[in-house]
């Protein structure tokens, strides 16, 4: 497939051409997200928001700008981030007493506000969330989607009793990105960050690491224990039972929306265009009216009658009755937008009252009497996400390749663009020659699955700590 | 009612215990939006991008940052917003070559966009739209909702053919911003805004204007033509089916999400706290149980089964099971939030299968059996509207008042805090001693109703051309 060959151009093309993107705005990393993109993201935000409502996340929406004494505040955070931050200097013709700062992620805007709402134990514990869009400024180059100045993602921040409370809690937070991953057939690594790559502020940090085409990791998603270094900083405590004040602990954890739309596209799209997984489609199932002389008026008809069938269900349904376009047009338009499900409907259908329905995913058809159509399009739907996920970790596993050796190591990132599994004895400078070797980073161990190295560290010889997973990243 | 006697200490309390906002973010004019305000946006939202896709308007985001180019293009429109635009002039410690400014408004954001996007007369009408923050350094006081410099819109803009086509989407979109209000129980007066009033680089702006109870009015939507002004400022031209090259004409409309949340708050609220029309409450019906020694379990149990009835009409139903608050308690706190309808389930509802409805709007309750519950919440969300609806639109009446004379002018705008009723005779001067003796503005003249003047202008004594409201405004 193109999207193995040369990604870049593979996945620009679809940005345009699938309505996703436009990447013409003229500010270097900022981009416009059009109609069937923007549609997308909102279908995903719709079921992270759902799973998040339902373990007892509440919405809120914090400024954008942060000032600077607040973002100074924990010395680790700003030392991460400082380098890529907007300020905001004037306004009007003046100059602003207190300088400001778009928010690159907001612990520094949310964690004031926590030291004012928590007093005891009872508003214990508090979980908080905002879909929004935060503002980074890379000096590396820029990619639509992957990595950009402004992206959007869904942050939430959580304070709690105590460390083994907030252990749970990062539990609970893993568990809801990948039950929200799963409905959208991606494959990716959990991963424990190695502790010089963790979250500015964080005790310790989990990423998801979905695979790309060209080699490339893409983190869609991280989740972090903060421990007591925001509380700290920003003097969040509470009274417990016995009258003591004490600090509370703290978990924040981001779901990359920008990404994740990036992921979906990277891993189930083909050479046709895009293709969606049935959740998140902002149309599910298209009718195309295959008309021929003499039974256009019945097969119009019978389209519609279709139409509402399945519209009906719930399922979002589209009846393309363009008449300046031939039905080849339509398909090609609408293999080029992903959706899911065609339904054809033409004169032999009609006559028969059955429907002709084709999967994007592998463009099969099958034929069904009218009245199955709906069981069979949820069954379908069923199936694609399965394929989807089959077809996508499958990928993974041959992407993930083990290294035996520096030169092999340098030869799977930098040559083959994989992922290298290496052993590792956890020594910082071992990390820089492995980075060094392999043009990549060490990414992690992974956290769903116990994986003991049998091997001596790859570049010391010495006993190995862990198998962690080496690549370049966006 | 306090609101009419102390309004901004009146909404500030509102705002807080009804868990609408929180002001004491550490940024002048910039707030966080709590669960249950935030919530209720959303649910505005919903209502209002419905009404949007049906009408073919398509979703999408544009950056909140915009080039100082783009911005200078229409010279009006820099005019008019450059005294109040945030300016980011560094990211890291760099000074930007470019500067950027955070958007006050999307026009120049979105129109270098629709100049690559317009190529013929197929690519139009083209009707977009966002929900996003925009920002304004207000130098007036700020007020939470009000006067925010950070507040929520939904802004849309559209291109056309035609004149006369933009002209026919300007009725379009006041007649959506009238749908959507009315399902909201707002009164308003729709104004057309004198020319030296009109947005930056508009032929001519209508705005919505909300009665408030300290006499000032809210501006909740405006819409304005554009024209050919803005296309001409960034060449956006389409090819007409006679191969010529013409202008697009084109319109934009804003609805003030922040400030119809604020007039929600001002218009139908109580001394008891908030008044939420139904369509747009986060719960729309809590049940609370009334627990008597001895029924305690079969109360509960009815209660439930109370709540799995309502729960699957799909209306937004809560059960408030909490075990350390009263009954009472939890009324005071449900009638703080707003919540249309309470149900209450006691021991001889219980014994005789029925439930007690209470409306927030009156606290008057009804009795009636299980099987009719969810008709009979169906009927009073109907009542309730149909009441906050008469209820504002009466207070809008008694708000308004004839001016006959200078003197009677600045009684009714400053001593009584109302809204005057003058005639004008459309001179400029005029206009200046209007604003000097009321203390307040020129807010336009009325285009759902026409208006003759009956009497001469109320300064000069010549003929008079309109009818206009003025008012001292948010």
């Amino acid at each position: 497939m193109k999207k193995f060959k040369n990604f870049s151009k593979w996945f620009d093309e679809i940005l345009f051409n699938a309505d996703i993107l436009d990447n013409r705005y003229p500010v270097k990393g900022f981009a416009v997200y059009k109609a069937w993109g923007f549609r997308i993201i909102k279908n995903i935000i719709e079921i992270l928001e759902e799973r998040l409502n339902e373990t007892g996340h509440i919405p809120m929406l914090f400024p954008v700008v942060i000032p600077e004494d607040a973002f100074a505040k924990e010395s680790e955070h700003i030392k991460g981030f400082s380098s890529e931050v907007f300020w905001i200097t004037h306004a009007g013709d003046r100059e602003l007493d207190k300088k400001l700062l778009l928010r690159p992620t907001s612990e520094t805007a949310i964690y004031p506000m926590f030291a004012l709402w928590i007093r005891s134990h009872a508003d214990l514990p508090l979980k908080v969330y905002q879909s929004v869009a935060v503002y980074r400024y890379e000096t590396k180059a820029t990619r639509p989607l992957l990595r950009m100045r402004e992206f959007l993602w869904n942050e939430a921040h959580t304070a709690h009793k105590s460390w083994e409370e907030a252990e749970r809690q990062v539990a609970e937070a893993v568990e809801i990105y990948n039950s929200v991953f799963k409905r959208l057939g991606l494959s990716y690594l959990v991963l424990r960050r190695p502790d010089f790559d963790k979250f500015a502020g964080a005790v310790y940090s989990i990423a998801f690491d979905a695979w790309n085409p060209d080699g490339r990791v893409n983190q869609i998603g991280t989740v972090h224990n903060l421990g007591e270094n925001f509380a700290k900083a920003f003097e969040i405590t509470y009274e417990d039972l016995d009258g003591s004040h004490k600090n509370v602990f703290q978990t924040c954890y981001g779901f990359g929306l920008s990404r994740v739309v990036a992921a979906i596209i990277a891993q189930h799209s083909d050479d046709h265009g895009l293709i969606l997984p049935p959740d998140i489609a902002p149309i599910q199932v298209v009718i195309v009216p295959i008309l021929y002389k003499g039974a256009t008026h019945e097969v119009n008809a019978y389209a519609r009658e279709v139409y509402e069938i399945i519209k009906s269900s719930g399922i979002r349904v589209h009846l393309d009755t363009d008449e300046d376009k031939t039905p080849g047009e339509k398909f090609y338009y609408w293999e080029m937008l992903g959706a899911p499900v065609r339904v054809e409907v033409g004169p032999r259908d009609q006559r028969e009252r059955k429907v002709t329905l084709v999967k994007r995913v592998d463009l099969k058809r099958i034929v069904v009497p009218l009245e199955d159509t709906v069981t069979a399009i949820k069954d379908l739907f069923n199936e694609i996400i399965r394929v989807l996920e089959e077809r996508s970790s499958s990928t993974l596993k041959e992407i993930i390749v083990d290294a035996e050796d520096q030169s092999s190591l340098s030869d799977i990132v930098k040559l083959n663009r994989r992922i290298a599994r290496v052993c590792w004895c956890e020594g910082v400078e071992c990390a820089e020659k492995i980075r060094e070797a392999s043009g990549g980073e060490i990414r992690g161990y992974r956290i769903d699955v116990e994986e003991k190295p049998e091997k001596p560290c790859i570049i010391c010889g010495r006993e190995a700590k862990r198998i962690v997973y080496v690549a370049r990243a966006y």
